[in-house]
């Protein structure tokens, strides 16, 4: 088993993780790195590792050598439902992030096997009692709930483009989730306020139990039945690539939550804390490359300066 | 003597606050007022009387009537040190916030007797032991530290005007000061860094043993020798005029203090708590009206609410 961060638990459980598996050229003002490992699936699953078993979901193409799925299984991720597609390549995303990181633009995309990709279980993943559906196509989202078996905890997380173009789409999937995780100018589009308070609240009465809204270098709010809670970012001052950043929130989030198999309000808040933690540690390098080769004992001292932090006393 | 949040503390001590006095006309997206009492010292002593007893030194002109007089004294504040100028109306100023209020313009600027002000202390405010250096030209704050008989603790506000034209006075301030409070643009201004933690770092360097850098909705961050500390703002859902909510914030921050008579980390980050709720009543009404209005009990409970958000288990 690979390093992981302990949770005190006596009853881990595992996380299901579907999404896209990608190859990222990304330019920064820092410079520029072609043929990254990304794709949501890869950095939420790398991220949830540290905390519990994962299965991964998604799928890959001809392009896609042993080395990147050693990375993968080297971090112990059950590669079952991952689908070799061997008549093209994988998704390929180009994009390039401008001066302070506030705009990026995508340059390239080519969809490749994941324009016919359908997030089919194997049977071994279908009582699975965390998920977390990384960002694809809503519909593909609300596919993988109709073969799951058991009652589980599902997280969602979504992009302004299903917002723009299936919006349907979404707001069915929403109403079947927990957990939506959503960044704050989605947030504003996808409930048309333009006051993130505001926002959280009436997402909840669209259907998720919680949300939780993403605002980057401020970082975020969650909007639970028993209350909000505010967490600052971690303070990171070696930013470099924030490709995965939301991804790798999002995995660590409910990967902590399947550590310690609950979901209530104050274990939501402490996932958030690693949650954090985590990210802050991704978008320090290019691609997975930091969140790869952190390991357990950093994340944890990222988590505790960033409790301290936040303490007042 | 006017309400009272209560410190716990047998020894409160007074607060000098230096600053502008104006009449402000405010247009808004939600309307336009005109006349409106404003200028940082009135907003930053209104909202330190909830914690301690004020000194107010400002200048007022012709136009300036014993009802506004009135409305300072009805919350307890000490108005020897602010003088009447027969010559000419009081320091005007017009403003115009554009749609999310995420900028604004300044339409009309009349210094008037705003222009020969100079801030003489009354010699029962020279030996005050908290001092407010409202947002002012840097070489009249360092007038009044000129004219204090005993060692104080003193915290400076600033605008990016003084950034920009008197740089050199703001350095030669900030290096006699203990406490530093910037918003995030101007600290990215006057440092050179385009990441905030790194400017607070660098701020702190440049003389103020402590530093509060305001990011508005986004809260604030305390850099200290003790460490740092990142507190959420307050969620507010009625924006209605931000005017006044630093100035708000610095003089319920130094208010808080001066009230438990103490500066040490954990006092400042208690007194933030205070000064996030109590700027955050200013920017729900047109000008002073809410804070005036808003009472000790009000305050409180946002104080504790605040906390409530911010805290993990």
């Amino acid at each position: 088993m690979s390093d992981r961060i302990n949770s005190d638990s006596s009853s881990v459980s595992p996380l299901l993780v579907v999404g896209s598996v990608a190859f990222d050229n990304v330019i920064t003002p820092y410079g520029e790195k072609e043929h990254i490992l990304g794709g949501a699936a890869s950095y939420c699953s790398f991220a949830a590792s540290y905390y519990t078993d994962v299965q991964m979901v998604g799928v890959i193409g001809n392009d896609f050598g042993d080395e990147y799925l050693d990375r993968l299984r080297s971090r112990g991720i059950d590669l079952e439902g991952v689908q070799k597609d061997e008549s093209g390549p994988t998704f390929f995303w180009k994009g390039k992030y401008h001066e302070n990181f506030n705009r990026r633009d995508t340059l390239d995309i080519q969809l490749n096997v994941f324009e016919k990709f359908r997030p089919d279980l194997p049977d071994s993943y279908k009582n699975t009692p965390f998920v977390l559906l990384g960002n694809i196509h809503p519909a593909l989202q609300s596919h993988v709930l109709d073969q799951l078996e058991s009652e589980a905890y599902v997280l969602a997380d979504t992009i302004d483009l299903w917002i723009e173009i299936e919006r349907n789409a979404l707001l069915d999937l929403i109403k079947r989730i927990n957990l939506f995780v959503i960044n704050d100018t989605e947030a504003e589009e996808l409930t048309e306020e333009n006051n993130i308070i505001l926002a959280g609240k009436k997402l909840r009465e669209m259907g998720p139990e919680s949300v939780i809204i993403k605002k980057g270098e401020h970082g975020a709010i969650l909007f639970h039945q028993d209350g909000m809670f505010a967490l600052p970012a971690y303070p990171v001052t070696e930013l470099r690539d924030p490709t995965g950043a939301g991804d790798s929130f999002a995995g660590a989030l409910i990967g902590r939550m399947a550590s310690r198999n609950a979901s209530d309000f104050n274990t939501i808040k402490e996932a958030m804390l690693y949650a954090t933690s985590t990210a802050s540690l991704t978008v320090e390098a290019f691609g997975c490359d930091r969140l790869e080769s952190a390991g357990a004992k950093e994340i944890q001292e990222r988590a505790d300066s960033l409790q301290k932090l936040i303490s007042v006393s």
